[in-house]
C-alpha cells in the first residue's frame, strides 16, 4: 500500500552546556527536532520517522517551517514514493525539498534539510521493520553486525579547570570502555596545550590513543607551529587546524605533520567535501573526512559524498563522521565506516548511549530496534517524544 | 553623544515573480527587510538605518530574529562604537553578530548578518550625514560622483515566451537608455539558446553589448559545449556556467572560453571568494567577480574580500557585484567598482531606481541623499516603512 506523509513537525530545543571550544562556548545551543509522521502501520504502531542535527550550529525552525515542510506536504504523495510504492524514495523527497532552491551557500539550509534527511529515513527503515544499519548494508550488498568504533570526545576548556581536573575527564572514559580520546587545542597558548598533551598521554598510558581538535581556529603561522609541535607526539589524528575552507592551510600542514589529520565536519555538501579532496592535499592512506550527514543534507547528500570519495580512491574506512548520536552510530555500522565520536556526559540526552550498552574495547553494539533505534534509548526516546507531541 | 541601538525590527515580504531562471522559479519568493533604530537624531529626525537583500534567496527571518538581534541588543553599547564613540563601527557591530558561530557553513547565516550590516552602514552614513558612496570613497581617500553603470539583467524564460517578445523586452531596455543586457541560458536546449543569443543580437545592433547567464546549471560536458557555442559571438561575459563550487569546470572552461567569464554571486563569504580566485583560473584581465555584499555577511565583509582580490592583483574594475538595488549601486560608486545589474520592471519596488533618476549612455548618477538613499526612491521607501512599522 502507498505510504503517506501526514504530517510533518518540527521543535527547537535547548541543548546548552558550560563548555567551550577554541572558537565558540555551547550555552546559547539550540537544535532542530523534527517528526515526520506515515499513515504506515508496523507492529500496531504508526510509523513515525524522527530526527534531529549534531550540536554546534543552531536550530534550524525558520527555513524549516518556512520552506521545507510546506514543500514535502505539497507534494503529489507519489512523487515521494519509491518505484514498489511500498515505501517513501530519499532521494524523491530530497528532490522536493530542494526545489526552487539556488545552487552555492551550502549552511543552514542543509541542516534543516540534513535534520528532515535524517527522520525519512528513521521511517523508511522502520517501515522495512530493519535497523537503519542493517538497511544500508543491505544496499550495498554486505552484512551489518551493528558493531561501532567510538571514541571519547571532550577535553573542553571549562571555566577554572585544571590539568587534573582534565586527566581525571580523560581516565573515566577509559573507565568506561574507551581505547581513544579527544581534547581540545588551539584555545590556549601552544606551551599550554603542550602541556594539556603530555599530561593527558601519560594520563592515558601505552593502551589508549589522543586526537586534539583545534576547531578551525588556527592561522598559517600558528598552525604549521601546532604542526611542529604535535608531530612529537603519537596521536590518532590532529583535527581541523584551520579553516574549514582554508584547502591550501590544510595542504601546507601535509608537509609540515607526518601523522594523521581529520578534517570535514565543517563543510556542507557534495560540492564543498569535492573541494577538500581536491585542494587540502589529504592522503587516502592516513587522513579521516569527518563530515556530519546532518548538518550536510542528510543520508541522502552522505551517499552521494561517499560515491564521490570511493570514486577518489578512500575507503569507506577513512570516514570518520562527526556527530557523537546513534544516527552516526548508524551510519557507521551500516556503511563500514571508521567510527565516530560520542560526548560522555555532554549533550544529554540528544548523545546518550542506546539503553543496556556498554562501550566494550572501544566498541559499541548498536541494538536491533527499527529505524534509528531512537526508541531502544529511553532518555532520548522521551526528549523526542515531548518535543515533537 | 554616543550612538545607541534602541531596536531592531525584521519583517519577510514576498518578492514573488512568474519569471524563471535555469535553475529555480520566482513564485514563491521572499526577502527580509530590517530596521535599525537609533537613538542620533540627524535634520530633527531619529536615524534609522535600513537593509535588505538581493533576491534569489529566501527571508532570512528565524536567524536574525533566534540570534544576530538578540546578540545585538544583549551587547554593550559601547563595544558597538567606533574609537571616537560618535558612530557605530561596522566591524565590531559585526563581530557582536557572529559570536558564538562556527567557522564554515556560509549560506542562509551570511544572508541573514549582510542584510543587518547594511542596515548598519544605511544608519552609520546618516549619522555621519553622507550618501553611503561618499563615505566609502572617503574611507579611500577618493572622491565619488555617484555615477554606476548598470546592465539590463533580464531575458528570462517566460511560459510560453516567443522570440519576439525576448526581443521586445531588449528593445525596451536599450530604449530606457541602457547600453548593455543580459540574458539568461541554460534553461532551453543549446540550439534554442544560440537562436535566443542570435535573435537578441541581431536587435542590440552594433552599439549595445549582451551578455548570458547559465545560473549555475550546466555540467562539465554542457558547459564546454556552451563555450564552444558562444565563443563564436561578441558577448560582454559568460555568467556562472558551472556549479558555483565547481571550480574546476571553471578553470577548464578558462582553456575553451576565451572571452570574459563572469561568476562569485553564489559564493557567500571570504573564505569561498578567496577559493574561487585561487583554484578558478580567472583571468585579472577580463573576467568579473560578482560577490554580492548583501547575501554574504554585508559590506563589512565585502570590504575584506576586496582587499583580499587586489592584494591577489585584481583591480575592484573588475567586481561586478550582482544585486540589482540601491545598495549596490552604492558600492559600485564608492569603491570603484565595474558596474552592477539593474531589473527592468523585476521585483518592484526593490530594485527600483531613485525618484527621478534616468539612464543615460548605460550609467545611473545616484542622488545626494545620506545613506544608501532610500528615501529618495518614494515607492521601494514607502515598502520598506510598511513592512518595519
Amino acid at each position: 500500500m502507498p505510504v503517506r506523509i501526514l504530517d510533518v513537525r518540527e521543535a527547537t530545543v535547548p541543548i546548552a552546556s558550560t563548555i567551550r571550544n577554541a572558537t565558540i562556548d555551547f550555552s546559547q545551543m539550540t537544535i532542530s527536532v523534527v517528526a515526520v509522521i506515515t499513515d504506515a502501520v508496523r507492529n500496531g504502531q504508526r510509523v513515525v520517522g524522527y530526527g534531529y542535527h549534531s550540536n554546534g550550529r543552531y536550530s534550524q525552525s525558520g527555513p524549516i517551517r518556512d520552506r521545507f515542510i510546506p514543500r514535502i506536504l505539497a507534494a503529489d504523495p507519489d512523487d515521494l514514493l519509491d518505484d514498489d510504492h511500498d515505501n517513501l524514495c530519499p532521494a524523491r523527497v530530497w528532490a522536493t525539498m530542494m526545489a526552487n532552491e539556488k545552487p552555492g551557500g551550502h549552511g543552514e539550509r542543509s541542516v534543516a534539510v540534513g535534520t528532515l534527511d535524517m527522520a525519512i529515513w528513521d521511517a523508511i527503515a522502520k517501515i522495512a521493520e530493519m535497523p537503519l544499519y542493517a538497511l544500508l548494508a543491505k544496499k550495498r550488498n554486505q552484512e551489518a553486525s551493528g558493531r561501532v568504533f567510538l571514541y571519547a570526545a571532550g577535553g573542553y576548556y571549562y571555566p577554572g579547570q585544571d590539568m587534573r581536573a582534565l586527566c581525571d575527564e580523560m581516565r573515566r572514559h577509559l573507565d568506561e570502555g574507551f581505547t581513544a580520546v579527544k581534547i581540545k587545542i588551539g584555545g590556549a597558548s601552544l606551551a599550554e596545550d603542550r602541556k594539556r598533551v603530555e599530561a593527558v598521554l601519560e594520563e592515558l598510558g601505552p593502551h589508549a590513543r589522543l586526537a586534539v581538535d583545534a576547531n578551525g581556529s588556527l592561522d598559517l603561522r600558528m598552525a604549521v607551529a601546532y604542526g611542529e609541535m604535535l608531530r612529537e607526539y603519537d596521536l590518532l589524528f590532529f583535527e581541523e587546524p584551520g579553516d574549514p575552507l582554508d584547502f591550501a592551510l590544510q595542504s601546507v600542514l601535509a608537509g609540515v605533520y607526518p601523522h594523521a589529520m581529520a578534517t570535514g565536519e565543517n563543510l556542507f555538501s557534495l560540492q564543498d567535501a569535492r573541494n577538500l579532496v581536491r585542494y587540502a592535499a589529504l592522503r587516502r592512506d592516513r587522513d579521516f573526512l569527518q563530515f556530519d550527514a546532518s548538518l550536510s543534507y542528510g543520508l541522502t547528500e552522505y551517499l552521494r559524498i561517499l560515491a564521490m570519495t570511493e570514486a577518489q580512491g578512500w575507503a569507506p574506512s577513512r570516514m570518520l563522521p562527526h556527530g557523537g548520536h546513534v544516527m552516526a552510530m548508524n551510519m557507521v555500522a551500516g556503511l563500514g565506516l571508521a567510527g565516530t565520536e560520542f560526548y560522555p556526559g555532554l549533550f544529554e540526552p540528544w548523545g546518550n548511549l542506546p539503553d543496556h550498552c556498554r562501550i566494550e574495547d572501544g566498541y559499541l553494539t548498536l541494538p536491533e530496534a527499527p529505524g534509528m533505534g531512537f526508541e531502544a534509548n529511553s532518555a532520548l526516546f522521551e526528549a523526542i517524544k515531548q518535543a515533537t507531541a
